[in-house]
């Protein structure tokens, strides 16, 4: 199914670090004369299918590949239509990816999607956000921005704040953050905090540790250490706002803070006794420390950024959404081979190494597309992370889950985890259960001591 | 945030006569051969935000900024996305007519939103309808009809038939018409007469007194007068339609007749009892006086003009939205800079003269966008037409609304209007509220005479 | 209206079968290199108008229209818009074949509705699927896919399954093969045979006798003939699947089966007890018949092809989507003036013998736009068929009905039918009624036997 060499972006990890660093050089290019490049991709024809609303992200690729010279057919909310017959995602791009686009760009509900549309379609598939899962183009462009707005990524101290829970563009953003070693300072709503699998990811592969401030008493913050710390006014009266000081690691000012959206599906409205959320205004950044800060936000913005920020020169979240064109532009133009880059790609993400599930074991996230749609011709692919307790990461969502049974592939026999002859049975000969039905149905035989 | 010198078109009044004229022209070089001007805009990205669906209006553009040789970007239905998402329109535009599009056309639910986004995006933007309030492309379109089909807009004798209450089409071609000194006669259906603020505006802008005529007794006409006066054939056999004479203008030809569509939505089916209208058709155009007549409509018609009027040479209203492409075509490439106009643009409509909201005075047309979404970002301005008694027209949507207190700004002090000491007070200094508790809330002490 | 010499694409009648092959060698032009064809309708906006959603269909045209260098305006799903305020659709092709665009694709859901978009619009109309009446462009698609595969037409053994009852792609496909002389075998699901009137037009009109096969018994396929017959695995084990022997057609090798989707909305959900259908996989395909047989699908499949069968290089489904774009390019291409062809237009399908109802003889077909929306401006009418008794065929949607008088239109007199006086009147003096109430509210006289 895969052109061989055909280069995608489900996931940020798709590119190198080299790779989007030149990315954003090609990108400063086309943003000095965003009307100067209808010769890059004349011919050419991009796809945007839209099987979840999304203005902002879709208008922009479509204006990049305007500029580009190229044309743009789009589905701009897939509800209806062949989905609605009943047709897989599958189907859907290797119809459209065929004679109709060249490149695809994507948005579906559920995790994995992506991954799906990539191997299925013969041309280069972008990821436009697959549910809660990855939305790296978002990611990218909030780099860029960071890279134009402070010169560098190495070293930066940039905040984020707001809901660090539920935002995937957060955890994305996180990431790239230490892939490029930034520091993170965290400043979540209170019962948004950022997920303990973030943290510990953020050590593990980058080694970056997350400082983290709170948004605290106010009073204490005023009297005590106003040059030192910054703080959120209240949007309304009773609501106290700020960070308390930022202990673990010395800031002398913060480059960048990154806001996001409280998102008010998840916790209720105000009028059912919910929660109201300090909104970042100009009063927010008279500390010396936010003299040079740029504030960004992924948009659409609510009610968490004061309307009055807009004019300080501080605020850079609408010259962030512009960069998107410029990003988005120089991304296709690299997917379509109309330019090479120096860098190497990155290594693949071992698909050497991936186990597709034998016996029934599946992934339990209820958004996956292996659960979904995927359910009638995905096969259910893992990756080992860990052994000893064995770990099994879903290939299309990441989601991780632990096996209940390990067994011998070669014998047909196996075992609760832990069983100490397993450590004798070669890698590639492994296999993983949920649980003793799935073993028996899939014709194996269970030590006793399972029982 | 408005670039300097940028132009919009939201209002027909943000253009000057002449320039209309000039328009006029621009606009036959280009539907001499609408194939042959794909250089003018080449690299030009329009895009459409239709926040309440238009068919007719978006094609329009759509194929006007094709034949340019730009490209377009579009959100055929805004209900979804980023504004379900609560995002602000003044957000949008920024974020849309930032790196994404080199010009907006705008329609939207609320009166003047067209404004609000003007003011906030860096790139031009056209009304393409902001709720009740105005539609100025559809009005430029009726009268580059009218010019070319009679050569001349001046002296020409025009009616307006149908529903002249509730059609904002209807208003603004007949304050067009007035300014290029056409004369007026209207025909409403029973119950929709032109509302009495337009008439006036028509006298007081512009010296013109628009001819009433009515549809009275079909026997009367008949008997009396069958060829000065016209009648229209009701579509049901118990309806009795005709105009009776005209007997304030003396017309010896119709030049045209500006039939609308009957809002159904405003009085109810047919079936609960509600009226039915007369029919435009060919019998009702023999008069002598209707020989040259040409008929227009703006179009969806539903059941108001007889499909058999379709065929004679007297119905151009398929000609009249033919015309929109070329004459749009010279609006967005007036506006983009692409042709120059040597008329002079209109005096700025005394923004100079401008009054932001102190103390709480506020638009009271609940389709208002002050009253709406921009609650949250609007500061409510207002016009002042009148002193004595004090009448203030909200910027946004034109309506006008009489305060109940005056006050003067130097001094913290307020009283009823009337009140003989206001009089004193400089124009600049002067203060209005529409309450009592307003007033105190601002601070101002109140006469006691208001008690 | 129509302009003189224009050509439409409403039914694959339309076309030549001279013209299609001249086609289809255009096609394999476009083909060979999609992106080298901008020249060709640089400066042309083709219009999707699609009142009924079909993501596949309109993003090919879409696509073909961007490859040969023109533009494109769209109604994705004109459920809203000018429809919902009540215009017809011959109002709405006036409008937007008029200067918007140059070539429209109409989809929409009434039978016939092509035909009233082709005669009300001056630029040539697509018929992009009328309600359950036709979609050429599917069956251009189909005939292409099978031409380019097998090298010629004339003497194909293909075979047509699944739901042969409902699928206006299967007639059209039938009476296309018909045409270029293929065999036809028909393997229906229980319930789903080919209507009787599509066998009789296929026998009639082009000597065409399909063979006809069934899903039997699968044991007694298994023992005696699995080399001479095919057999569909069940896609549950309850059902039983099978073909039985082709014994009316002696067939060596089959060079296509054309396999439709369960039209699920028709029978009710499996949950409902109602049946599953067995499901085309690579064991059915085992057989020495179907060693180099071509698997064929219009898309969207739901489960009717097993999806591992993906891999087989008989099954061409997907290569037959991507042909629609080069198709597509050639017709409009050819619509439009751009490219000639040799061969001559097929004789105009009767309109001199139309008859246009007189005293009130209609369509009794509930999905014809004469009793839909066309009511408020169609004049029905109809093709006569055969006379004695007469079959009168509605123009539109090609329903065929039996009056129940006749008379003599220069007497204002009819009789029931078979009256022998009949015979003697002039065939264009003819008219027929419904019912002896309509001639009498016609104002004709009817001879006493009727009664």
């Amino acid at each position: 199914m895969k052109a061989p060499g055909k280069r995608d972006l489900v996931s940020i990890d798709d590119l190198g670090s080299e790779e989007i660093l030149e990315l954003f050089r090609h990108a400063d290019a086309f943003r000095e004369n965003l009307r100067g490049w209808s010769h890059v991709c004349g011919g050419t024809i991009l796809a945007t299918l839209f099987f979840e609303p999304s203005t902002r992200t879709r208008l922009s690729f479509e204006s990049a590949m305007l500029r580009l010279g190229g044309g743009v057919i789009t589905v701009p909310e897939g509800s209806s239509s062949s989905r609605a017959k009943g047709e897989s995602l599958a189907d859907t791009v290797r119809v459209v990816g065929g004679a109709y686009a060249d490149i695809l760009v994507v948005r579906h509900p559920q995790d994995g999607s992506a991954l799906v549309a990539g191997r299925y379609a013969d041309v280069p598939v972008i990821n436009g956000g697959d549910g809660a899962h990855e939305h790296p183009t978002q990611t990218l462009c909030d780099m860029y921005t960071l890279w134009r707005e402070r010169g560098r990524l190495e070293g930066l101290d940039v905040v984020l704040c707001g809901d660090l829970r539920y935002s995937r563009t957060i955890h994305s953003l996180a990431y790239a953050l230490g892939r490029f070693r930034a520091n993170i300072i965290t400043i979540p709503y209170p019962g948004f905090e950022m997920p303990k699998y973030v943290l510990e990811k953020l050590r593990k592969d980058y080694g970056v540790k997350a400082t983290s401030a709170s948004l605290g008493d106010l009073q204490d913050i005023v009297a005590d250490r106003s040059s030192a710390a910054a703080y959120l006014t209240a949007s309304k009266p009773h609501q106290q706002a700020l960070f308390t000081e930022l202990t673990e690691h010395h800031v002398d000012r913060i480059d960048a803070i990154y806001m996001t959206r409280a998102q008010r599906e998840r916790y209720g409205s105000e009028q059912e006794g919910g929660m109201t959320f300090p909104k970042l205004s100009e009063a927010s950044l008279r500390s010396e420390m936010f003299r040079d800060t740029r504030v960004m936000h992924p948009l659409p913005r609510v009610d968490e950024i004061d309307f009055e920020l807009d004019k300080d020169p501080r605020a850079v979240y609408f010259r962030q959404a512009e960069f998107g064109v410029p990003m988005r532009m120089a991304l296709m133009a690299f997917l379509l081979g109309k330019i090479q880059l120096d860098a190497k790609p990155p290594a693949l993400r071992g698909e050497a190494n991936y186990l597709s599930s034998v016996g029934g074991f599946v992934c339990r996230n209820e958004r996956c597309i292996t659960m979904g749609e995927g359910r009638r011709y995905l096969i259910p692919e893992f990756q080992v992370l860990a052994e000893q307790p064995p770990q099994l990461a879903c290939v299309y969502c990441g989601r991780v889950r632990a096996p209940a049974l390990v067994g011998d592939r070669t014998q047909n026999r196996c075992a609760a985890v832990g069983a100490p002859w397993i450590d004798a049975v070669a890698a590639a000969d492994r296999i993983y259960f949920g649980s003793e039905e799935q073993a028996v149905a899939a014709g194996f035989s269970v030590d006793p001591e399972v029982r």
